[in-house]
């Protein structure tokens, strides 16, 4: 056993995805790794979890300081694994990533890469989500490598309040600078694409743009996003809304 | 088209599950019923979306003010093409639920039935999700849909704010009251069951207890269940976390 921290990583693209191999590049640097991410790809998986099927694990790389699992399951199910079967000791910090394409404003309600993250703080580990803002499976992820290392440092330095996690996203092209933002207002519009089949039945394609409810608000991750900075946004797993809590003290049940 | 409201339910336990057909009895007091609901059960899937699939809906039912979809997708997958396919006019209100088994505290994150309720008030409608404390597939729903009837007049009185969803508990047996809660912070431990297949492969059941870190706070969720009360938790779907927000200003980045 090193001395040095260990690193639990997964992400929501699949155990092939090229932003996995550059975050486990990064992260080995800092410490030892172990990844367990989903064998297939589980974008838009958001925190599930797989209740009525068991779930496998099989080791597929194993070096000093290095391991990696696939895994049957969901983000969530990797690092619940991770914490419970898979690793010797309790990791330091649960990386996920990095992300191929955004999960800014309310996209961190599905993502799959903020399930992780999320699932690393619910066990009380500082952790971290991170996502490049470029789909393209083969995109260039040198500056992203440079952020993340950045801001690792100043979690680890500095740790992070129980059950918060950060949802950094990195703009695609050149960076002017790293940004603590809020989460933007958003929806997702015209979501469906209807298609009929040989049989005549119909079916339909996830689609759709996004729509910011707050342009120009420089201080969302949305704005920030746009003007070519990193955006940083502290997330909670306590999702109640304490003003609405207030406000229902006085309804007549 | 008639002058009622129009209400769109879905739920996670499928649209066979008890609860839905109970929920579905007491919202047509109140208007008319759209379902749409998953056609096999989807526990744990949270916020989930179906990205990498064409989804499927079917209709099962057609009646005056009632219609009933299966859907192939998540239970945002069915709130989603509710809203965008399915439906001839904008729904007034979502309603996901009733569950079979609670999700109090951090179970928000991973509960399909609250997948549901999030969507709904993301596309801007007053929205709740209602589990029972009872995993029985039998579960007797009577009082459970008293309490629906109660909140959901209170829903349709005095609305909620924007991205402002509902998650409503309600114990199993006699009931105390209503109660507006915050979500308990808590965990759930020792999470899996190791077995070994014939061939000698091992293989894991999620499992385990959770732990409540706030016992005998009376403004939480748990222990109003524990108490005998319906918990009321006001969601928001802004997971930033505001007081990290401000302490992280001061990291160099």
């Amino acid at each position: 056993m090193s001395g040095k921290p260990l690193i639990l990583i997964t992400n929501d693209d699949g155990v092939l995805a090229k932003g996995l191999r550059e975050l486990s590049d990064v992260m080995r640097l800092f410490g030892d790794v172990v990844v367990v991410a989903p064998e297939r790809p589980m974008s838009g998986m958001s925190t599930a979890i797989t209740v009525d099927q068991p779930l496998r694990a099989v080791k597929i790389e194993d070096e000093e300081g290095y391991t990696v699992y696939r895994c049957s399951g969901t983000p969530v199910d990797c690092v619940k694994l991770g914490f419970n079967e898979l690793l010797d000791r309790y990791p330091d910090f649960v990386v996920s990533g990095i992300n191929h394409g955004s999960n800014t404003s309310v996209s961190v309600l599905y993502s799959g890469t903020m399930g992780g993250a999320l699932e690393g703080c619910l066990h009380g580990v500082p952790s971290m989500g991170v996502s490049l803002c470029d789909y393209d499976p083969d995109a260039d992820f040198s500056r992203a490598k440079m952020v993340v290392a950045r801001i690792f440092q100043q979690i680890a330095e500095n740790g992070l309040p129980h059950f918060v996690c950060l949802n950094v996203n990195i703009p695609k092209g050149d960076l002017r600078g790293i940004r603590v933002c809020r989460q933007a207002a958003g929806k997702w519009v015209e979501e469906f694409e209807k298609r009929t089949d040989p049989h005549q039945r119909d079916y339909f394609w996830l689609s759709g743009y996004f729509k910011n409810f707050e342009q120009d608000h420089d201080e969302t991750d949305l704005t920030a996003i746009e003007n070519g900075y990193v955006s940083v946004v502290p997330v909670s797993v306590d999702m109640t809304c304490y003003q609405t809590y207030e406000y229902l003290q006085n309804w007549k049940f």
